[in-house]
């Protein structure tokens, strides 16, 4: 597998100097650390962190500026961050109003952002949690009790953001957070593996003519492997387990997100996204926006999920919300 | 190759449905062509117009918007749009203030472009056009004669869309999307081809560990292959061959654009972007902004170029404007 890499050693400490340089009026780095924080800090707010393995880019640092993120958390790739770095995100954005911690639900992430939690509240800092599990695909997996998280994530960073960016209380961020996970569901596919720098092994194997639905981000299994079918089979599968879980109902609003993993043009999104609103509309689901690109990608797989959260006045008064980050800029 | 399609021959027809489909805010289908439209139209104002074959997604559909472009014409795969097509778009979104063309220059293209201005000018039309030609890469090639139009012709679109937009003459619209072109360069490679829809075809090959240095975004030969190299070696010659044609001095002021070409993960333009900025800064040279990302891709191809555009203060001041398009939103 080729990369556009130095020392594979060394990629998450230069991809963040790269991402830094890049985007100066929005971010910087905790010196001594991989957390990236919002420069613009607002200290009468709760500060919002999120993060996880690296290979999910723009997950999570994309999303840091206003309406959003305070701090970004880059373990390596693939692997959770240690207590100790995200205890430092908390300790770089903490503000007496609270810290919110958005955890993917891997066991990994769980447990070390959790004994950053402890060591947060030791030195008094406020600070609580929730956890995203919105791939419906599969209960339990090889990183996961439950279900995992995967692209609805971004969405949580968004309402939660904007609620937070308010001045809202911690407990009512958490709670609007909660209402978020609670109304997302996602599920995707993916026709080829992505390669670690380090040991260039695939993340998983597939046979020239073949897809596998389900599968997580790290290349976790899926449901089951199939020849490749053509788009609107494909999109029928995928949005059709989103809906079953969801027990959607006419005149219901939604946001869909189709996020690409890596490798996938937008031209095939695009193609996927005509069956998504024709099978929406044919239930009478309305849609509320459309977000088609990468948010939360496995470096070089391809692939792509669906997400759909379903709205009430109150998610969309917030989705509507100005952001100004890299990778999500909304008027 | 696997993509997520339904029958080839209809690709670009159901990317435009899915595509218009996600951004009725933004867009709005010609009927009976491959045009799409802004959906705010402004009649006060010089209509810019780009386009060409399909497969290069966002481009150049995606920069449709306050502040950017009025129609794009979405010809075949690779395939520069028919004059019909053109002159469509052209009737589409044409005003008293006048039209112009932003046209990359492919002998293809610019032949197409050129008889749909003939036919438009027959019909009274007000019409210009520029020829975009940023890729320092080589002269001549497969589809072109001097210059190859790639990444740099978006930032034509955000500049010439800016002064557009406040509701200068078309010959003031002009002379600033000229002035722009003139202050644009760009250089790419490629790790792997991308693949025709139909055919099912490489666009071009290498082995397992070569790179093509200054490959075209439809696999044009490019200046030489060698073994696959680091990031920063990889920078290097491209960021030094933009730089030995722009002759910048300590103190200029640039925009870089690191685009990826379809299957290039962000993490590796962070990587290379360090190394940019780096060189940047050791000769003096001062970067005003960093766009990273796909802007004007090669369906699943991997690589990047790299892109520098000289600033002065009133490029600068319209680069800075607002725009609103589903691929640029700036604030």
């Amino acid at each position: 597998m080729k990369k556009v890499i130095n020392d594979p050693k060394n990629v998450v400490d230069e991809m963040i100097k790269g991402y830094v340089l890049a985007y100066p009026n929005y971010v910087s780095r905790v010196e001594g650390t991989d957390v990236i924080a919002r420069a613009n800090k607002k200290e009468n707010k709760v500060a919002l962190i999120s993060g996880g393995g690296s290979g999910h880019e723009p997950s999570h640092a994309g999303f840091l500026g206003t309406g959003m993120l305070d701090a970004a958390v880059c373990g390596a790739m693939f692997t959770s961050p240690t207590p100790d770095q995200v205890f430092e995100a908390i300790r770089a954005v903490a503000t007496p109003t609270g810290v919110l911690l958005i955890i993917k639900n891997y066991s990994g992430d769980v447990m070390n952002f959790e004994v950053a939690m402890e060591m947060a509240e030791e030195e008094g800092i406020k600070v609580d949690k929730v956890i995203v599990d919105d791939d419906v695909a599969v209960e339990n997996s090889t990183y996961t009790v439950g279900r995992r998280g995967i692209a609805g994530t971004v969405l949580v960073h968004k309402i939660a953001g904007a609620i937070a960016e308010s001045g809202a209380s911690l407990e009512e961020v958490k709670e609007m957070a909660e209402h978020v996970i609670k109304n997302t569901r996602s599920m995707g596919m993916a026709l080829t593996p992505c390669y670690m720098p380090e040991t260039k092994e695939p993340s998983f194997t597939l046979a020239d003519d073949e897809m596998e639905i389900g599968l997580g981000i790290h290349g976790e299994p899926g449901v089951y492997k199939d020849k490749i079918k053509t788009a609107d089979e494909i999109t029928n599968v995928l949005l059709g387990k989103v809906l079953d879980d969801m027990k959607l109902q006419a005149n219901d609003e939604v946001v869909v997100l189709v996020n690409g993993l890596g490798a996938t043009p937008l031209m095939e999104m695009f193609i996927a996204n005509k069956t998504i609103h024709h099978i929406l509309n044919e239930k009478g689901i309305k849609v509320y926006d459309t977000m088609i690109g990468e948010y939360m990608t496995s470096m070089e797989m391809a692939g792509f999920s669906i997400t759909l959260l379903k709205l009430d006045e109150t998610l969309k008064t917030l989705y509507k919300q100005t952001a100004d980050t890299p990778a999500w800029k909304q008027f």
